[in-house]
């Protein structure tokens, strides 16, 4: 399948990242770990893409599914931007992304909504921390991955259907915000615990996230506090005050 | 949800459709049946969006994810054409698809796929019978109307993937031809059962499809004897000779 399997001459400082890449000119121009970076945000964005499909089926209206439909779209087009990027470094995408398939199927399958509401605090929560998460990440990076990552984030207010059904929701039945509250809470618990795990298993990576400091741990930590933070603000818009 | 219940003053011709609308002066510019066809079209697409979805998630590599992925956000698109016109005529897009929901979530639950195989010869012989019904509906519709129905069914050649992947599965093992023929077979009694009870309960999609013929029913067969011709012929270029 790929051209750059673990058996061609792949430099041993390449090859420590999860991802292999021909040692080519525009490679590297790239610091370590941004193929790994690119990759797990190439697969976050097409499983998205899945469920939130796979969430819109469900929804009762046509309206709310046509609407789900669109967001789902939109990530995708987002994943295509990121494939992009990964094949201008003359990397094999799937080989960029399967280091982190386990990772990222794992939070999935440890937060399959039971409802539709559910579905729609998923999607609003997951949207929430990876913008975050790209605006973060963008300091550290080299200008031309920074502006896809920016522009793969831009906000294209549609996590605002979202946020705008579950307000309904909470408003025509206020026990609800218990429940969702709980839920949401589960939620950026295993989102941030697997990506502790995701780090921690991918040097280059981590390293890419601390921004070089050698208190790498530390600096994720940081990070991920600042995370924690903002979800708790969107938390509170949304009805959903801890 | 809508402006358009069966309360408000429709006249007897209009009320006579399944979906309603109001007595305005572009609605009254189109032939009876016209915002039945576009219903039947928009639900038929969206709902192909969500199950071409599903199946990319369950293909195993990841550029068969993507790849199937591409033709979903396809779908999606031409549905988003469509429900565009039909906003064009002042109807409610929810209201011109809904009377065609049970018809055609009967369909896909009578044929859902097995395997990503199944799946794929699904994709590609819905795809072959929309596109040659678009281009036989074509002939009898308004020139603004036609213009876009042929627009939506323009071959994209993303069909032409799970073409290859089928012809592929089928030379490194001769044996599925037959299961899978027999699946194809299936799929298209399915599709066109449904079809014609569709046809038969809605009076004024059944005389736009007969081209204003008294002898609707005599027609519509002749066209379905048309689609059964061409999907016989795309199962020969399959490999699933009948």
């Amino acid at each position: 399948m790929t051209q750059n399997g673990p058996d061609d001459a792949v430099p041993p400082a390449a090859a420590a990242g999860a991802a292999t890449a021909p040692a080519g000119a525009e490679t590297a121009d790239v610091p370590p770990g941004v193929v790994d970076l690119l990759g797990v945000l190439a697969y976050a964005l097409l499983v998205a893409f899945f469920r939130l499909a796979e969430d819109a089926a469900l929804a009762e209206s046509l309206a709310d599914k046509a609407a789900l439909g669109e967001m789902a779209v939109a990530e995708f087009g987002q994943f295509q931007m990121v494939r992009g990027r990964i094949q201008e470094l003359n990397v094999d995408p799937d080989e960029a992304m399967r280091p982190f398939v386990d990772g990222i199927d794992e939070f999935h399958a440890r937060t399959a909504p039971s409802d539709w509401l559910e579905g729609l605090v998923k999607a609003y929560v997951g949207d929430g921390i990876a913008a975050d998460f790209c605006r973060m990440i963008a300091e550290v990076l080299d200008p031309s991955t920074r502006e896809l990552v920016l522009a793969v984030r831009r906000d294209t207010g549609q996590a605002e259907f979202a946020a705008a059904r579950v307000r309904q929701a909470i408003e025509a039945d206020p026990r609800l915000a218990g429940r969702l509250g709980l839920w949401a809470r589960r939620l950026v618990g295993e989102a941030l615990g697997q990506a502790q795990r995701i780090a921690a298993e991918h040097e280059a990576l981590a390293g890419l996230l601390a921004g070089g400091e050698v208190t790498q741990l530390g600096e994720i930590g940081r990070m991920f506090a600042q995370l924690t933070d903002a979800h708790a603000r969107r938390m509170v818009t949304l009805g959903l005050a801890e």
